[in-house]
């Protein structure tokens, strides 16, 4: 696998941009609030979405644009979510895809459409009409395109999220690409689909079947977006599509190709990737918190454990103070409702600059409060815990809790 | 029902004291850290205890002395919680019952252990051996004894949460006072037993039958203190116990007695005041948030959407800076795992000042956002949705969620 420059204009055939509207309110600095991802053939596709009983309006109609496994577009604004907007809401994003659709004289059915912001503001339609040449004429083949189209579906993000890589299938060379935005509102609940106001886009030339290529997301998903958490709010307009265009020549993959296997690991790291990147960028976070945990009775069981350890305020809050307060992790396992023996676990800390031991059995061990210190003052930090029960592993990718976070969120619209 | 002064020592016949014994840092000001409540006569009781797996010493020995339904004596240190201490905490738990039961000439299978503070370090016992008498010597019959008592409990605490009663029963009066503290580590997870650092001592001079006053207990908390959530951890450590006496002079209660009604009320009137103190109380809280959920299909619908909104990090943060950002508020409800219709749901705030409709059959309706922040910055604030769907209502307690939570939290330990 080589890593690539230019997310999701790295495969062929696709081309990307994005553009400043006004759903973002104009200020010193015009921010863009409009993007569009397009493929000059027909794609296979594969999407999940939030599993939040209320849904936005772009879920909805992209849920219905997607069941036939194609597509050839994805529109996405920011600065508005065109939730808990009614009716209106679905005709305005309706719209979106009709426009795009008109823009490039395809089928609305063939668009994705791609909402985040605020909840329950009507969106401004208007400027989204406007702006559709605009934002036809912004679209490019390269970094540039990319970068466009990222910068106008991110809301508090304050990195970038793209990620691009090739792999050999065959000896045919494939691209897969991604960006995402998200890092409020997130945690993950998509075991069908969805996730946390995360939008993901992904690009791929690969030939691929739409049923393989949705057992692939769904799988990459599994181990990446919904090992992610930052708030345990799970958002109204989670969505993560994939668009499989073909144009890499190699025969259409099933799920029996001798390269699927292949496909499904890079798509593995792609999801990861991106993945990790949220966490890192949780809202008002200041450092990576990875959770490990090993030897559990199930599989399961290991991810209740690390979820309910990655989303504890007590954990998150000990991580940001840099405070080796192990007994706080113990606490979230206790009430994660998976089975573990408390008197069998040991809890390490670790980083870049070293690793140690604070629990052992369920117990104190001495150790040094200053080197612990240390160790969780660095950007990436990790808790690692082992059951020594099973098999049952897991990791999760959190972030600290910060003032920022309260910042931040105390008040986010205005 | 007449409320009191007194607390636990307003009932006849118990006493109370607190000391400081050495568990706490000595500062410039010596921190209560021992308090024991004890009853002239035995006592019916009835507990309940924490659901984590991760329990602390002090919950083993408690769950064992209360089992047969009889105590004396409840003895409780603050600054260290004895939890993932061992074999070693367990043996320091059952010193403390046999310290207090020498102290008295009383069996250690009468009193209850309670502790709360830090998990993972030894508990310092020495100074709870060579403190004894000082604590026996500071017991009192008054709101002294009482305060001290309260004090010694009380860990990030910033108010004293008290409160006590008298109630007619058949012509004899009959008195129920009770202690607690609590405010970081919330949430309630107690349905047959427990909750979350919270430790809930109640006394009473009604003579009652165990069972009965089980029965009594269990109801009591899950529309009180199972009703609170202030951070989601649910602790290794708490504990409500309460006991009765019997000084009051009445004939023993039975679920069947005719005052057993009268008795039930205001012991969840005890409970309420107690838990709506905690959840005033949250670490960092600046603002008590009252989350009403009525005309959902089931009482269990109502608590699990009143619970996911009053927990949701992004409500909390939205009350903080007082944002009447209601679309939080139905995403918290859609991920609550319970059935609604979003489409059929109100939203409105209210404190004393007024009340305001911000959602309308699940869309934005047209409203003042000056008045909305106005109401959302008063100290006790209220969200209250309507469902129109059937009979489920529930209110559950929390807070917002500030600044100095994550201050509180981000160094606890030092």
């Amino acid at each position: 696998m080589t890593e690539l420059n230019g997310g999701v204009c790295a495969p062929k055939g696709f081309i990307a941009g994005g553009i400043h509207c006004g759903i973002k309110a104009s200020g010193k600095t015009q921010k863009k609030d409009l993007a569009l991802i397009y493929s000059h053939s027909l794609c296979s596709a594969a999407a999940m979405f939030t599993k939040n009983k209320v849904k936005a309006a772009s879920i909805i109609v992209s849920q219905e644009n997607t069941a036939d496994g194609k597509l050839r577009a994805i529109i996405a604004n920011s600065g508005n979510a065109n939730a808990c907007t009614g009716q209106e809401g679905l005709v305005h994003a309706k719209r979106m895809a009709q426009l795009a659709a008109d823009a490039f004289l395809i089928s609305p059915s063939e668009v994705a459409v791609a909402s985040t912001g605020v909840i329950g503001v009507p969106l401004n339609i208007g400027v989204i009409d406007a702006n559709i040449e605009a934002l036809k004429a912004s679209l490019r083949n390269d970094a540039q395109g990319n970068d466009d189209a990222l910068e106008a579906i991110m809301t508090t993000d304050t990195r970038k999220k793209e990620f691009a890589i090739e792999i050999d299938i065959n000896g045919k060379p494939i691209r897969i690409g991604a960006i995402a935005k998200g890092s409020g509102m997130i945690h993950p609940n998509m075991e069908v689909p969805s996730h946390a106001t995360m939008l993901a886009f992904i690009t791929t030339d690969a030939a691929i079947i739409p049923s393989a290529l949705n057992t692939a997301l769904q799988r990459a998903v599994k181990y990446s977006f919904n090992m992610v958490t930052v708030d345990g709010d799970t958002s109204t307009n989670d969505m993560i599509v994939i668009m499989a265009n073909g144009e890499a020549g190699n025969p259409p993959m099933t799920q029996e190709s001798s390269g699927y296997d292949v496909f499904c690991a890079a798509l593995d790291k792609v999801c990861a990737a991106l993945a990790k990147m949220m966490a890192r960028d949780g809202e008002g976070a200041t450092k990576l918190v990875t959770v490990s945990v090993n030897g559990a009775g199930s599989e399961i069981a290991a991810q209740a454990l690390a979820k309910s350890i990655a989303s504890s305020s007590l954990v998150k809050t000990a991580c940001f103070g840099a405070d080796a307060n192990w007994g706080r992790v113990l606490c979230a396992m206790g009430y994660a409702g998976a089975d573990f023996d408390p008197q069998n676990t040991d809890v390490s800390f670790k980083s870049k600059i070293g690793e140690i031991l604070v629990c052992e059995k369920g117990k104190t061990v001495s150790f040094s409060e200053e080197t612990a210190k240390k160790i969780l003052s660095e950007e990436e930090i990790e808790i690692i815990v082992n059951l020594k029960e099973g098999n049952g592993a897991a990791v999760v990718w959190g972030c600290d809790l910060s003032y920022d976070y309260v910042k931040i969120n105390g008040d986010y619209r205005s």
